[in-house]
């Protein structure tokens, strides 16, 4: 039950309250690829220039992520972001954006990924987002990411794009912006309208809510003694959102609504891990039993 | 198991999106009396001027509120306030506040009451909280509220307060001043050390996490389809918690945790239905078996 990852590998520079990094591995297909591997086989699709050390694809190769999708630019130089985080992380002001090799990726899929039962687009153009879709014959379950400046600038593109998706993940401020609504629950059912009959909205430390049909699901925000860089927080609730789904067979067409709860879980899960080191530094050493212990310390936070 | 309730009544004027109110019933005490009284039987000490109108003596008393305690100063006016809120809801401005009749407030309490298991002390002068629960003998359990002005400007007095108290009910920014810290899980630490084995952060439209002792529990805030008017959502939260709690008997010496989670959840409740119409006003047609129905939603939507 292999997963597709389409989206941006890149390197990143961060600065927050704990301290600096000039140059890391990132990217949101990095960290979705790292994090859904912890429960199911996964296919990248990216593009980097001839700097890509290495031992980053080491690190992914290590986590039996199939790199055949993962186009190298000879002369080129990969993606780079840099951004510094306020005092309470809460917020982020991008430093530097070199979309490098990134400005004209255009995905094609190796043979051996189109028949592959799901997909995750990470946030790129929508109508890239599309044609990677149109390449896959036989999924189960499709669905991505975007943001505010697909959703402002590129809206009838992103429409048709997420017309033909079965989940949306986005964040509270998109939700509203694609929507027109700030009330969660009016938001949530006009976004249902234009496609994905799973949707959810990602309220940074305060969690998630699920919509699925008429359903709403809540998961909340995992309390870290300390957030040492919420880089990829966001992408690795993505990784572990449709990793788990993926993992266990479930098909968008009559999914349990149950399981969606349990992937949302999962998701929140893999963003706190996230946010415990720098980048995907706890990736290195993050095992399935601790992501199972977190697990279960959510049921006991939030049952009664 | 009667629950003593000490606080402002008070005559709000609000302005919501929704439309403007120039006058009507509210203070602290009237929503945690109101609330709680759903659950066990309510003892209210506050005070209020002749122009208290007979009509809001009559609600109270409709939920078997006993007024012995409250005090009508001949010739004085009752506290009034009011404000404007944003258009999301999530600030409002003070347009003006009347201390009136409530700046000379010096809670005494009727023999009657003395006795009684519950105190809920709302959000007054540290001082007086403190005075309150002293002509108290048999206490099981009690605590209560405070805000941002007690806590930079009568931190002593408040620190020697909240040493007595089981239970402490405040929000996140009031936690972080409190504490000195930001995050949540620090500032609890911080704040149970100071006494109260019991915390509840309210974080608003976000729900509240409960600490007690070790553990800890977050419940969601519930999506409502419109906030008519937030004002009273955090004293009927108090009130819905409290009231439980003295309901059921519980002892602070001992309490059970599953207890406890409970009666956030019934907070939490109780803090949606004020939200649905303006001012006290749910509470003059809420029905038990609505509050219960509320509270199977709150299940369905968290377990997983």
């Amino acid at each position: 039950m292999s997963l597709v990852v389409v989206g941006s590998v890149a390197y990143d520079g961060v600065e927050t309250p704990h301290g600096t990094v000039d140059r890391m591995l990132g990217g949101a297909a990095t960290y979705i690829s790292l994090v859904a591997s912890y429960f199911t086989p996964v296919k990248l699709v990216a593009v980097v220039g001839d700097d890509f050390a290495d031992e980053d694809s080491a690190l992914l190769s290590s986590r039996q992520v199939d790199l055949a999708g993962l186009e190298r630019v000879a002369g080129g130089k990969t993606f780079f972001w840099s951004g510094v985080y306020s005092d309470d992380m809460n917020d982020r002001t991008t430093l530097r954006t070199d979309l490098n090799v990134f400005a004209d990726f255009d995905p094609k899929l190796p043979d051996s990924y189109r028949a592959e039962p799901y997909l995750l687009l990470g946030n790129i153009q929508p109508a890239l987002q599309r044609g990677v879709l149109a390449q896959m014959s036989q999924l189960k379950m499709a669905g991505g990411d975007t943001m505010n400046y697909w959703i402002s600038d590129y809206r009838e593109e992103l429409l048709k794009t997420i017309a033909q998706w079965d989940f949306l993940l986005i964040n509270d401020s998109e939700a509203q912006m694609l929507s027109g609504w700030r009330n969660l629950r009016k938001a949530a059912a006009t976004i249902q309208a234009m496609g994905p009959r799973t949707l959810v909205i990602k309220r940074g430390e305060y969690g998630a809510v699920l919509f699925h049909g008429g359903e709403q699901f809540f998961a909340p925000g995992y309390l870290l003694e300390e957030v040492f860089d919420p880089t990829g927080a966001g992408d690795s609730f993505a990784g572990g959102f449709i990793g788990y789904l993926a993992g266990q067979g479930i098909e968008a067409k009559g999914a349990d609504f149950a399981e969606l709860r349990r992937a949302v879980i999962y998701g929140s899960v893999m963003g706190s891990f996230c946010c415990e080191r720098f980048g995907v530094d706890r990736f290195r050493s993050l095992t399935r039993e601790e992501i199972d212990g977190r697990f279960r310390e959510f049921q006991t936070c939030t049952q009664f």
